[in-house]
Formats: structure tokens, C-alpha cells, sequence
């Protein structure tokens, strides 16, 4: 194999669940990145899939993408020893990631998880995903040094992190159109927040369910998972609001991917949209991946589908007081594949959009 | 015609403006209606529609409904005359409808008018239509007589009104999912409502425009006419609220048709799941084209397309007080056309389901 | 149960496998049938539905349908002698279909079978369904008695047919493009007939499977089973073709539900687009559920969705002999359980198009 | 402007009709491709759009996709001169197209365009089209020296054509999937061939017409231009058929890109599946944009979308003789805005692919 050959030399990047959406997206972005030169690739499958089949196989759209595409290989931990992994991306199902996470940062591997399972420092907020450790000790420890991979907030702790949390979704979405105004300590969190989001049906992953089933999507709108949804946890952490201050509703969308969410908040004092938009404008300011729409110019999914951006855009009130944000973003990219490669750029200390516009 | 000779024991129905969605649904429903052999029908295109063409040719899937076929004709003063109408279903633009029906009342003709030229009794909320009046006087007195034609709200004003302004598709969704627990003076309204809205493209009519074009609508979700959409004038009026205690936010969803309205208020008390859900059945008893779900079962737009329902579900906060109401309806029909009909099955002392399921 | 009390004079209807999408088409055709209350029905689940739960709970779309619906019962061969059907709409499996249809007709009812497993005379054509009959001289002559339930072609055999084997969805469109030409021996059959047809997801059923998934099916079209989909022994029963004589090719069409077929055929000499919409005018006079489309008018999917219509139209070429014909329907309406109740309708004397229009 | 400093020593690459889908994909791929950094781009309006706009405004898509993005202007001819344009892309109606290449030309600028203004060299195929030419003979002269750019087919005369007219989308396709056998000689062409083509609604353009209405499209799939679409002059003169040998007929796809064809065909003789992918896969042998799928894997629409790749497969009848070829493109990229950059690729010497995967 031509990659082994110079192997010392080359960033070695292993990739573990390529065959979800998460995973094909990863691929993909790893084989058109600007770095691939400078990189040795190894792609595993899910822990059940004995016989993960070829990239072409599993995702025939990737065929011809790159002049040989690296083969798909049953993933084992002396496959990812031999192979002298520096990083490796989780795009497995939360239980495995934080199974794996350990194992794989003990042997000095550095790694991303793309799952919930690291999101979480508390851990009342953490029994949603119902995870069992095996050493719970090394757990917490490893739990405390988890980095939440959100680039905009924690770019710094992001570069030297060695567990990588990549965010949830829905989570990107509403944290990215809030966090300038919460640290410009501008809402009224007596009043409260209400994020009302709508994803596409990749969202709900891969498996084939009556709720994925085309006859129960297309056509259709339904919310669900009012008061409980799983990405409520990472709202309240990062950014540091109870339970009461902000409520979440995810509605499933007719459409293949995309999330839309519809912020509704109280300024504590009357504001205008200039400084609304000069707010937004300079925090993102060296934030290459978030786009701040004019006031009065309002995202939409399809202008940020099958790209890497969150596009911000917002509404005052004739009152000056109660405003909406729009957030825009693609949850299988910016909510998944797209963020872990900023992560990534990040920890490698590459340009953090390289690969990724 | 075969039709005309025993019109004078049949109730004589009007329709102008067949050659729109509403129309088209209006045209179905009246040739599929139980009193069909008691009534005789009379379909005009729109003012602008000189040749309006045969119903085959206007709307294909309608060919074959019935043996025959009611020719469409021009819109003339002097063919409804002819007719002898008792009543005159208008889908046809606000300027036209506004213009139009006092001269038909004038002729002793009652009138459902779909448009949005009569439903609001502020003249400020009137202001967003833009409306001109030839007779202000005569008109000012019309549309003091005009019944908002919500039967789950009016029936018995309906049944008796000269003229009922049907109601807008996005207000009638969150008029009935708000006016149980408001008639029950249950609301925190010093903390305000928010109806987060999502309707499918029909709502925006059968114009081609950008924003009607597929590759605008699919795959895509945007929001509009943030704080300033015309519906909201209803919400205040039937609701009794100021625009300081409900905002209504409107959104463009990739489906042919139906609406999803996502309403969140604050319970002035604790609540109980099981109270509220018997608020619901108690005031919708009765009312046979309201669906109350069970609670924690949420409506969903693919079960009310094609159908006469709104389907209300609700879920309740577990500080028993954040309450999240989800209605749902198919915006050409119980937010258009389908309530039209319920309007004039009341206003000919029919029953008030007939035709509608 | 009011059902129950004048049971003698009632019509009994059961309906086997209720909680499919056929199933559910059959439970709201039955519900709304203007013969309703001239007959008494018994909705059964499918064979694995221990437990099959409510009309409401299955189809929440069909709340409120009728003042009250059926339960769904257990299927049992008790509860149907108990009950006393006059006639068993079979919406199974067509393992099912082929054990229970014998069993039914023993006990004196009729039967109509919405599967495959009647349809095919031929016995080669019938191993796609890998059948496996208890009872094989009974199976052969229930085969032989079996009409298949294509009203337009077999309206007297229906009439009194012990067992109707309504015909595939594919077929249906194909069969009744095909026949008025075939009829007249207008085709060149040593040149070969061709049929792509393309139909939406539901035609695929129920299961959520990798090819049901949203993601699979949306944006996107695929052809499958070339050269081998069960449709074709209808076809060439039917049409009386062979083999050589025919080409199917279906694709999967990103819609929740319709047909259409486009079909390639040449004619023995040269025609003229009058000619032709006169064969099929005359063919399909007295046919209320075939609408048969001006020359150059060709029928498209959302005509006839939601209908039991089949649209039927062509073009013919520049040279008078090379005939596209187009036919399109509603999988599950004249494709399915439309077809169904007008096979029913047929059998029991009543008229052909009640309830389906 | 930076852009201009260096302005000698880059390629000058003007594109005018930014303002279409297809311009879009132009501007998005011109900014991203990896000779970004050696071109210099000018962006121009059609001519109607006196105020073009920004490149933010008409595709709010690509807003940060290059940290400056270059100005949209009005098209004029001085400003082309002042720029010093190599190599001018037309996405402009045919029209433009015809009276704008000439002069291009004149000016010693190389063209590459999209429309359909100069793909026939058979003039009465050019008819559809209604072009009129003011200077006959130097038009005349100019078709005659036109390359159709399939660079599969017309690779080299690309390379130093001074005017390639781009090839339709469906053209593409159907050219794509039948030269290897044409060339090979193995298609019975007295037999015919059929291609039942399927695109969805981008193909029809921007402009909002009563058929790229949403409501018209959606849920929906129709026939047109059966006989006599535009395309059909490419399929004769590319593939050297009479009108006698082949038939084509489009299909209006409910999806926003993508273009599948299904052809059919009898081989002389019988042949084998090996046999048949062995001709596809040697043909296209050193071709970069086109996939050759092994026999029995089927291409379908959501592998191609937003790629420039054309897949190719095929099943082979039982008699070995009945061939059915698809073939799948994006219409915006393989067949229409990837094609020209892959013929700007070879018209410059670069790599054929670069940009385009």
C-alpha cells in the first residue's frame, strides 16, 4: 500500500462508523480534504457490520471520488494499533463511543466522538442516554477533560483536547443563535426562552423505523419529544441556563436534511436591530464558518444544505423588546460530519474551514 | 338543462372564483355533497378570467366526479340574477370580494366570502389588506353584520348571517387551540403567547412566483412576515388579545398542503394533563369537525390533509404550568374551502358535518 | 352492539389485515360507502396482530370518520362464522390469502383477495410467490374458479364470483392501457410492447426497510426488478401476450402514492390520433372508473390521486404507427382497495361506482 | 482590486447569466476550483438585469464561500474588452447566446455555451429553436466550426475549439449510455430505440410558470414535449440515428435535480452481461466523469446529485438480446454547469476533472 509506505510522515486519521450518514459524510470529507496528501487514512466499520463491505458498496455516491478510495475494514483495536492512528473519529452509536473513547485515548490516540455520549459534564443530564461505565472512576476523569466541540465557543480547548465532544444538531443550531446575546447578557432569562426546531428526517439516523419510513415523513410535520429531547442537556451547559429558562421543541421536517430553529426571547431593554446585528456581527467576527444575514434577511435551509455554515439571521419586534433569531444549519455537516472536521482542522492545527467550503 | 327547471324548490349556490385551489376544493365538495339532487349549482371563474374554460380543463382531477359537469361561466351580475342564488360563495381576491359582496347582499344574495376582506372589525387591523371602499357608509354596516365564520366559535350568529368572512387557514388553527383555555381564563397572558406556524405551499396561492417555485419551496423550510402576517388582526380580534400578548410567526413548509401550528403559553396555575385535557373535550363537544387528541399524543399534519378536522394535542411542562399546544388542519379546507362549507350547511340549517367526511 | 341487532337483513362485510395501507384505504371506503348503513362490518387485524389495538390508534386519520368506528378485532375463524360475513375482504399477505381463501369459501363466504395469490392461472407464472398449498387438487380448483377482479375486462364473471383476485397495481394501469388496442389487434406484436412505469412509495407497503426509508426514496428515482416483477404474469394473462411479447420495467418514485405508465407499442399500420381516442372512448363507454383523456392531453399523477379514476391518454408519433400511451392511478385506490369495493360493489348488485367517487 | 494587479498573467474566465441555476453551479464551481489562484473571474448579469445584484443576493448559498466574493455587473461588451476575457461561459437564453457567440468570438474570446444556440449543425433540427441570425454566413461558418462539448466523445477537438456548445441534459444521458454499443455496432437499429427519460423540475429553468409551480410539480409526474423535444436533434446527430431509430420521451420529476433515463434496445445478437460491461467499461476507460456499475447495480438519481459523475448500468434480458441501459446525471452539473467546467478544464490544458469531484 502506497499510504503505509511514508506513513511516519502523514497525519494518520482513522475513522470508525462509516457506514451511518454521519460516517459517509466524514468520508467524504476526508477524501477531498485539502490535507489529503499529507494524510494516511484508515476507515472501519460499525462494530456489527463483521463484514463492512467497500466504501463503494456502502455509499455508492463516493465511487470515483478519489483515484483509489481506501478500503472499509472491520474495525479492531489491533487494526488501529498497527495502523498508529493520531486521531480517530467516533461516528458510532453512544454506548460504543464511550466504550471506545477510553480504550482508544489510553493507547495515545486522540479522538472525536461524534455521539452524546461525552457532550454531558453533569451527569443528572447524562441519564438520557441511559450509559453504563465499566470504570467509572477513569470515566468521570476522562468525562471532566472532554472538550465540547463547538469551534466558536472553544476554539482554544478544542486544539489541545484529547477528547473531542462534537455537539449535537438541534444543539449547534440554538447555542450558536444565543451565545452572543447571553454573554452580552442582553435576554431576559426570567422571561425565558423558546426554541421551536425543525430537522430533516436524517436526523433520525440510518435505521429503517416507522418514523423513517417515507409514508410517515413525506408529506408530513410532527413535533415530538416536547420537554425531553436529549439535546436539551447541552443547551443548559453551554449556555449555563436552568432548566426553566429555556424550552425546546423538535418538529421532524419532510425533507432529507436541514434544521431550521426559530429562537423566541425578551430583551431586558429595548434595542434596535443595528446593534442586534452589530452583536452578532462581532462576536462571529473570525469565525469562518457562521454567516450573519442583514437584519430583516432571514436564513433558510436550502442556503446552507450540503454546506458546512450555521447562517444567523433575526427579527425585532415593533416593541424593540421581543426578538426571533433563525438559525440555519445541516445537521448531517455543521450538526455532525462538517463540525468534527473543524474539530480536526483545529487539533491538527490546520485552517479550521480547510475542506469545509 | 335539466338543472333549471325544478330551481325553484332547490337551494341555488353560487360560486365565483372556481378556478383557484379554494375554488377547486369548493367545486368538489359541492358536487359530492349529500344535498347535491336538492341543489343546483352555478360556477363563475374570476373576474379576470374571460373564458374560464370548462372544469375538466380548469381542474382535471375533477372529471368524472359527477355524470355532469356544471359549465364555468363568466362572472356577470346579471347570470347570478338569472340563477336567482341564495347564496354566493366568493373565492376570489380581498379587493374583489370587498367590492362584491354588498352588491350582492344588495340583491338579497347571502355570501361566504373566503378572502380576508371581511373578517376583521378594526379598521387598523383592516389597514393590511388595503382595502377601498366604493359606499363607505354602506360598507362600514356590512362589516358590522360580517360574521367571522368560526362555527366552533359563531355557530348560531352563522346560521343567520347575511355574510360570513371564512377565516384565515393559519388563524383558524390557532383560534381553536386557544380559545378553550382562554374562555377558561387560564393564561398568563402578561407572559404571552407564541404561535410558532408552518404551512404548506398552496397556502400562498396558485400564482407563479418565486416563492412558489419548486426549487424555492422543496427541500427547504423559511420563515416570513415575522411579527407583521396578515392572519394576526384575527388572532387579536376572535381571541380578544393585544399584539403585546401574542405573536404568530409564520413559516413555508416543503408540502403541497396542511398547516401545523405550535403554540406556547404559561398556565397562570399548575395544571394537570388530565385538566387539560378535559377543557378541550368539554368545549369541543359537539363540534363534530374538532379532534381533541389524547394527551401526550400529538397531531400530526398527514392525518388532517385531505380531511374537514383540526386535530388539537397538547403537552404539558413539568412545572405543570409551560404549556405547548400543537394544532393541526389542511389549510384548503377547514382553513378554507372545507369550513365554507361547514358555514353554509349552518347557514341552510343542514347539518353541519354533511359533505365533510 | 347495534351492529348486531338486525345482522339478518344487514350486508356483512369483514375486512381481514386492516392495518395496512390498503387496509386502511379499505376501512375509509367502507366506512363512507352510501350503503353503510344497509350493512354491518367487522375489521379484523393481520394474522401477527395479537393485539391489533383500535381504528384510532392504527389510522389516526380516521378519527371521527363515523360517529363511531369499529373496533379491530383479532382475526379468529370463530368470530367470523360468529359474526356471518357475507363477504371477506382479504388485505394479506399472500401466504395468507392463499391458506385463509379456501377456509372462507368452505364456510360459504366470498372472497375478495387484494394479494397476488389468486391472480395467476398459470402455475409457472405463479412460483414468484413461492406458494404452498395444504390442499393442492382444492387450491387448483379454487385457482381455476378465481376471477381476476379487473371490472373493465370481467364486470359479469365478478358479479358472481366466489373468489375475486384483485388485480396488481402495475397491471392494472398496463392491463388497461393495453387492452382496448389489443381488442381491436391494432398492435404490432412481433415488434414488442414496452411499459416504464414508475409508481410512488406506499407501493412498496408498510415494513420500514432500507428502501422505505425516507432517505432511500426521497429526491431520488430507481428502477428494480427489470425483467422480473411479479406484475408481469398479469400482464401476460391478461393481455393474452408472451414474454417476447412485453417489457416491464418499474421504477420507485420519491411520492407517497401513484402510477404512471408510460407504454411504447407500434402499430400494424398507420393511425390516426382520432382513431385511437375513439377505440379507447368506445372501449371504456359504461365504464364510470376509466377517464379516457382528449388526444394530447396526457394524464398525470395528481389527477388522479386519491381517486379510483385511472386516466388513459397517448400521442401518437409523427409516422401514424410509433403509440405512446400514458395511464395513470392511485396505488392504492383503483390499484388497490378502490378496485376492490368496486369488485364488491359488483358482487353485490350494487352500483359499480358508489362510494368511490 | 487585487484580483486585477496581477491580472496578465492569469487566466481570464468571464461568465455571463449568473443570475440562473445554472450560473450558480458556474460561480460555485469558478470559486472553488483549485485554480482559483492562477484565474481571474468577472461575473456578469443577463442581459435583462441591469442591477444584478450581488453574488449574495441572487444565490444566498454561496455567501463565504471565498473570503471576497467577486461583484456581479451588468453585462456589457466594453467591460468584457476592458477585462481581457480568454474564455466566456454564456448560461444565457439560446437567443442571446446565437447574436452574443459571434461577437465573443470576434474579439478573440473563446466561448463555451450552455444553451442549445449551437449544438445542431443540422439546420432544420435548429428549428425548434426559432433562432434568427443577423449575419448569416459568418454564423453559418461559426456552427460549422462549433464542438459539441461531450468531452467523452470530443475530447481533443475541445481541447482547441474555439466555440463548445455545451450539451442538454437529457442529451447527455441518453448519448452517454448508448455511444458505446453505436460505436461497436451492436444495436439491432431497425428494431428502435426507446429512451423514457425522467429530470426533475431545475431542468425547466427559474422562471415561475404555472409547471414549475410547486403545487404543479410536487407529489406529481407527467409527460411532455412526447416527440418533439428539443433534445432530440443532439440524440440524431451525435449518435448518427434518423428520427425512424430512436424515440424519447421526457418525464416532469418531483425532485429539485437529477435526471435518470431508462433506455431500451435489442442487440443483433445475443450477448452476455460480461460482454456488455466490458464494452461500457472499456469505452469509458480513461474517462473520469463517468461510472461504469457493474451488471445488475443499478445507477440511480441520489448517487449522481450534486456530482458531475454520469453513472452508467444496465440489465440484460433473459434472451440476451433485450438490453435496458440507465443511465443517471445531475442536469445542473454533468449536464449542464460540471460539463462546461470540464470542457474549460480542457480548453486551458488542465486536468479534465479538476474542480468537478
Amino acid at each position: 500500500m502506497a499510504e503505509a509506505t511514508s506513513k511516519s510522515r502523514l497525519t494518520r486519521i482513522a475513522l470508525a462508523g462509516v457506514s451511518g450518514y454521519a460516517g459517509a459524510e466524514l468520508a467524504r470529507l476526508l477524501l477531498q480534504h485539502p490535507r489529503r496528501s499529507a494524510s494516511s487514512l484508515l476507515f472501519l466499520g460499525r462494530p456489527e457490520d463483521i463484514e463492512p463491505g467497500s466504501l463503494d458498496e456502502l455509499h455508492p455516491q463516493l465511487t470515483g471520488l478519489a483515484p483509489e478510495l481506501p478500503p472499509v475494514l472491520p474495525f479492531s483495536w489491533e487494526r488501529l494499533a498497527a495502523f498508529g492512528a493520531d486521531i480517530l473519529l467516533l461516528a458510532t452509536p453512544h454506548e460504543q463511543s464511550r466504550e471506545w473513547s477510553p480504550l482508544a485515548i489510553d493507547q495515545g490516540i486522540r479522538v472525536i466522538d461524534l455521539s452524546g455520549a461525552w457532550r454531558l459534564q453533569n451527569a443528572s443530564n447524562r441519564t438520557v442516554y441511559g450509559l453504563k461505565d465499566v470504570h467509572p472512576h477513569a470515566a468521570a476523569d476522562l468525562q471532566a477533560a472532554a472538550v465540547f466541540g463547538a469551534p466558536e465557543l472553544h476554539r482554544e480547548e478544542i486544539a489541545s483536547a484529547r477528547l473531542v465532544a462534537n455537539p449535537g444538531c438541534y444543539a449547534t443550531s440554538i447555542i450558536l443563535a444565543l451565545v452572543p446575546l447571553l454573554r452580552a447578557n442582553l435576554i431576559d432569562l426570567d422571561h425565558g426562552i423558546i426554541a421551536d426546531a425543525k430537522s430533516g428526517v436524517s436526523g433520525a439516523g440510518k435505521a429503517a423505523t416507522p418514523k423513517t419510513h417515507f409514508m410517515y415523513a413525506a408529506d408530513n410535520l410532527s413535533a415530538y419529544a416536547v420537554f425531553n429531547h436529549r439535546h436539551t442537556g447541552e443547551l443548559l451547559e453551554q449556555l449555563s441556563l436552568t432548566s426553566d429558562q429555556i424550552q425546546f421543541t423538535p418538529h421532524l421536517l419532510p425533507i432529507p436534511r436541514g434544521i431550521l430553529s426559530t429562537v423566541y426571547l425578551r430583551l431586558k431593554q429595548r434595542g434596535t436591530a443595528a446593534q442586534i446585528e452589530e452583536i452578532f456581527r462581532s462576536f462571529y467576527a473570525g469565525h469562518p464558518m457562521v454567516r450573519v444575514r442583514a437584519a430583516g434577511i432571514l436564513p433558510q435551509i436550502q442556503n446552507v444544505v450540503r454546506t458546512n455554515f450555521c447562517d444567523l439571521g433575526f427579527e425585532l419586534g415593533p416593541d424593540g423588546r421581543r426578538l426571533v433569531l433563525i438559525a440555519c444549519l445541516d445537521n448531517l455537516l455543521k450538526g455532525a460530519a462538517g463540525q468534527a472536521i473543524q474539530n480536526l482542522n483545529l487539533m491538527l492545527g490546520w485552517g479550521e474551514a480547510e475542506g469545509l467550503r
